[in-house]
């Protein structure tokens, strides 16, 4: 199996779009190409996420991106797995790099539902959720994460505190990054006096509804080297599932296929969570980081809302997660999200972050999951001379 | 690389359907683990899917037809590229089989779209075109593909029998396939007196709108030979894009993407079209037949109207295309479509084929294509001791 690298990354301002997910994508994708210090001729397969293409009556995306980067000759595909789509198709790209089909590869994943009333973008949302026992009984996605809240206060104590100081930092760390949706600093007083949606989230709880894009171009190690000096190698990337509804599960106070995947990604990595230096976890809710930092085992279970409070999590910390500001301040472009932790991680191994730069990271984590976590995905990315 | 081989498939019967896509995919899935010889315990990661998903309210599919099989421990995600939705999935199962990432891969496709109105669900096939540039404009599939069909009749003098004879032939085999969606003889007359649908085009050039699904299980080679004595190994699985508008193209007499990913196939299974004992094609409207059978090569440009004509293609002509109906007479459940094909050249191969057997195939050609043929796989598979 050959080694697989990231060479080049970019992201769209996330927020409200004027441009089709279509558009933004096609955008995106050139300036990952040109980072990579490629051309669009140079790309052997792309592979794209736009799960909610239906909303603009677009599907089958795939062809038309290629088309309009001029390659229309090259194979795409789009790939779904609800918020972790673009994880998905990175890990797909993986898998053709690594078996040798391909020598590169372009991911992009992007997403426009600003165009829908909130109640047409909470119904396709739903659809991430099972249709037929969930969604169909009113059940959304903040009342599935208030579940899991409210079992972990429950069971380890977790308090809104805790939950409020996830929503803070990341906040904060998106006030540092030029292209976060939610550039707004957040005080403790405003979250509590912000609307409960769902008990025990509040409105500031949970991520904003966003527009954009992210792309990523993979290369073969040895592609990689001839490109550039220092490369940024994909050292594992796993994927597993958990039972699709909540009901279904032994456990709420954690997502299991997030600590699977994060257990083999760790074992294929040959390090252990200690050796990380800057992770980016999938915060659609304060209460999904953490479960997150728990599940990948940066800290111990029923550990991660003390440590987020105490400020372990922040830049600085003993583990700095989401300096991007995660989905809750960055945003969350459905699609767009697995393929934006990349950029972030990228930019960090490369010492490129600006103010949100976690000094000398070498190792960095991206944890990625589909609706309530029946999809996860885990890579591990290190920078190598 | 590794050898990747086909260890079990099966599908529903196509037509209309009461259940929904999740529930016969399920049902097919657990078919092809047990025609394999395997459980679903077996299986490492599947791939699904359902592009028109979004008709029944469900996206993220993958860890609920999982859960469903028991295994939501599993990784899954959902491939869609149009038409040729589910041979793309095995295009990514082969690869992470090949990578050494995976030793057993499910793939599943299935669509219902039955509950819809026509005008509804010609919407939602009308979203693989290019929305902005052709659905938009009131351009159809019917439309997009009669304008090709004109091409080929003024190029190369293709008449309207020579379109009929595909219809006819599929309808032919159609009647051999109990799971086919119409099982009704169709004559030169009946041919003639149906309405135009876009001129060239009767309503007997066009596929049915059918529910259905279909499932496959790969494997590594070294699993097929525990598994079974006699193994199905993919010789070949490749892709390529068209620029994705008729407009945008040089030709309209052919899919370039389909003549390129051919000559890709056979070159990497070291072989040529004459070798090939029989093939399913994606025959959406009768010139789609006519196109893939001269971009494949089984025919020179311009002449497999003349060689549907004159029984070329018929079961016991020189190169039997679409044995199983083709999508023409089995059906065309958009995202099942690919995995049938598998379905029927691995029981072709195996010799199971029933009253549609092709004496002594060992060879067989899979063309599936996306919309007018921005993406486009083509498979060949080969029976060895």
């Amino acid at each position: 199996m050959r080694g697989v690298c990231v060479v080049g990354t970019a992201m769209s301002r996330f927020g409200k779009m004027s441009e089709s997910a279509r558009e933004s994508m096609t955008m995106t994708s050139m300036k990952a190409i040109e980072d990579a210090g490629l051309s669009p001729g140079d790309i052997g397969a792309a592979f794209y996420s736009n799960a909610f293409g239906v909303a603009e009556r677009q599907l089958h995306i795939g062809p038309l991106i290629n088309s309009a980067l001029g390659i229309g000759d090259r194979p795409s595909i789009a790939i779904e797995s609800a918020c972790s789509s673009s994880s998905a198709a990175i890990n797909e790209a993986y898998a053709h790099i690594a078996a040798g089909l391909e020598d590169i590869c372009l991911v992009a994943g992007g997403e426009k539902l600003s165009h829908l009333s909130t109640m047409e973008a909470t119904t396709y949302f739903a659809m991430g959720s099972d249709y037929t026992y969930e969604a169909s009984n009113g059940v959304t996605f903040p009342g599935l994460y208030a579940s899991m809240a409210v079992a972990h206060m429950n069971r380890y104590g977790t308090t809104q505190e805790m939950l409020a100081s996830v929503a803070i930092k990341n906040h904060s760390n998106a006030l540092l990054n030029p292209l976060a949706h939610l550039r707004k600093k957040l005080t403790m007083e405003a979250y509590k006096e912000s609307p409960v949606v769902a008990y025990p989230l509040h409105l500031y709880d949970c991520c904003p509804f966003s527009d954009g894009s992210a792309a990523v171009v993979l290369a073969s190690e040895e592609k990689a080297r001839e490109l550039k000096d220092e490369i940024v190698r994909i050292e594992a990337s796993e994927r597993a599932g958990t039972a699709a509804t909540l009901q279904d599960r032994r456990d709420m106070t954690g997502i299991e296929g997030a600590a699977v995947a994060s257990k083999r990604a760790f074992a294929r990595a040959g390090m252990d969570a200690a050796e990380v230096d800057v992770a980016e976890v999938h915060d659609c809710f304060t209460i999904a980081e953490i479960m997150a930092i728990e599940d990948i085992g940066f800290f111990r279970k029923g550990e991660g809302g003390r440590a987020s409070v105490e400020g372990e999590t922040a830049i600085g910390g003993r583990i700095p997660v989401n300096p991007s500001g995660g989905l809750k301040g960055k945003g969350h472009p459905v699609s767009a999200t697995g393929a934006a932790q990349f950029h972030e991680l990228y930019e960090q191994l490369l010492g490129k972050a600006g103010r949100r730069q976690v000094d000398g990271a070498e190792v960095a984590l991206a944890h990625n999951i589909g609706a309530t976590g029946g999809s996860c995905t885990v890579h591990i990315l290190r920078r190598r001379r």
